[in-house]
């Protein structure tokens, strides 16, 4: 395949893995990574290395708004003078740091969108100003949240317009478990059910990924998207100490149901997700399993299952098939195939 | 998606039950269908009960060759005059049943190779006579041996000027099964062993499912493709009560390893095939699992397994996959991909 650049939107948890695991790829060459304090751009591709150490200790965990207006306040711990990505020598500050990828997509074959949506029209709403600003190539993001995937359906027609592909929902679940559901199902000519169970041992990235656990919290049932954005970080610990560090997670509205009802697999109500996280240990405290109950043709009932070793972290687990499926949408767009797709209508490349 | 028809040459175990799976996808249907005696076609889709029914008794378990020229005699269990899939209504005895295919390509958007191999590059060369007729559309073949790649490989210069999408290998193995193969290794980095193990219990699909049992037996240390195909039935027979019914397979040439090379996955040499074949029980003799092991990232080695459940036939886990990558294969054509595909690099339709 073809070489192919890169941007990542975002350089929380999700996209410094994405940056880290990109150069495991030799196909995939990084150009452009932004936080809301600035932007590095390098078309000769850029010192992952140099960009991930430099902001090591500078992450960003504020809740992201459109305009950047911060909802809060000391989330950066910065190092020097420089806050988030800026702490970089190949970053420049920037008042529109979304603005200057857009700027440059001309030489930019593919957007990771590893932005945080605790208001739940972000990711459609950035989605907007790379349609207004004349991109054409691969949006993709890992979200969870089902109700983004009918803002990006609406959007289907510019999309198609501006020769954009987006991919959405590429991370671990729905991503990566779905795909796995979408292929398991193939045994069977009536699905019945689908059983997304997951367990994630958090301590050591910990740090690196308040934002999922903020999330997260969100699907608690005490909890919705709102009213976790304006939690602080000293009420998140509290929730997570109340759990002894360990939070379970039943029915959670996660986009697996409504993808995997778009590919005519089985409706949506017959998906069900939840989990264990465990903030405290980094082994899993459960084993992360789908399991997809059909019927085949023949008549007989089984449950084919795909279970993921548990020695694979989260950030394996979402970084892998998020490069995997970008890989996939980039082909597909150089195909001239637009409008929006769900892991399920690809596989990814490796 | 829009609507897809299609053609299956060869009316044995495979291209029967495709025949009747398909009768579940609301999107697919089947107008042709071919075996050495003649072609049944019918744009408006044939009516594959009656099919089915009157050709029950009819499949010829007989060595196929390209001219018709048959090596062996008696395969065919005849009821009344006609022999092989004559013996239904809609079909009409042929002298070139694949030309009476592809004389109506146009009209046809995928054909399934349900054929036989026992010369190796039977199937290549019938994709040849696709190509002199200048059939465009999807040729898929359900095959196991990983050197009929290298022989379409060479093809896909002639499938590409003649928009000719050839989907390879899309059956159980390496069809399903690695594709779950491709999917479980996108938590690594480094794929280190890609371990494919089945299990066949063949009691009540014994009958139908000759011509498997023969490629299978080929794989055995002592056997290669051209003694096998010289057995007589009464020798197979031997064959198959000298292990008491139950034959274990291990090391077998599977394109599973080609394949997932070819996707830049592992070098094919990490890939084992191994498997029980029962054909006196229909309960497997062991549970069919691909395990993927690989170091993710951040340095951890894990497995990721996938299991299909007992109760799920061969025939479910052959002709589900066959059918969903023939969809895959239909959009990626009508996007206007051509050339030689593995399933790794497509996600199957539902």
């Amino acid at each position: 395949m073809d070489e192919i650049t890169f941007a990542v939107l975002g350089t929380g948890g999700i996209g410094r893995r994405a940056l880290e695991v990109s150069q495991h790829k030799d196909v995939l060459t990084p150009v452009a990574a932004c936080d809301r304090h600035g932007t590095a751009i390098d078309f000769d591709g850029l010192d992952v290395d140099e960009l991930l150490a430099a902001t090591e200790e500078n992450i960003d965990n504020e809740v992201a708004t459109d305009g950047g207006a911060k909802t809060a306040d000391g989330g950066v711990k910065q190092r020097g003078e420089d806050r988030g990505v800026v702490a970089s020598e190949q970053a420049r500050p920037s008042d529109d740091p979304i603005q200057d990828v857009i700027d440059r997509g001309d030489g930019i074959d593919a957007v990771l969108l590893a932005l945080p949506n605790y208001e739940h029209d972000f990711i459609p709403r950035v989605a907007d100003r790379f349609v207004e600003g004349d991109y054409a190539g691969v949006l993709i993001d890992v979200l969870k949240r089902s109700r983004v995937i009918d803002m990006l359906d609406e959007r289907a027609g510019s999309f198609e317009k501006r020769r954009i592909t987006f991919v959405c929902g590429a991370g671990a679940t729905p991503g990566f478990l779905t795909g796995a559901a979408a292929l398991a199902a193939q045994s069977f000519v009536e699905v019945e059910a689908v059983d997304i169970w997951w367990g994630v041992g958090l301590k050591s990235g910990y740090e690196d990924n308040r934002g999922t656990v903020r999330e997260d919290i969100a699907h608690l049932p005490e909890y919705d998207i709102e009213t976790a954005r304006d939690l602080s970080d000293e009420e998140i610990e509290a929730i997570v100490d109340d759990h002894g560090g360990v939070i379970e997670f039943e029915d959670m509205e996660h986009a697996d149901d409504v993808l995997l009802e778009r590919a005519g697999i089985c409706d949506a109500e017959d998906v069900t997700v939840g989990g264990i996280l465990d903030v405290r240990n980094d082994e899993k405290p459960t084993t992360t399993t789908v399991s997809v109950t059909g019927m085949t043709f023949d008549g007989e009932t089984a449950t084919n299952t795909f279970r993921l070793g548990d020695e694979t972290s989260m950030e394996a687990n979402v970084n892998g098939p998020a490069l995997g499926y970008l890989k996939a949408g980039v082909r597909r767009n150089r195909a001239g195939e637009y409008g929006v797709f769900g892991p399920t209508e690809l596989m990814p490349g490796f």
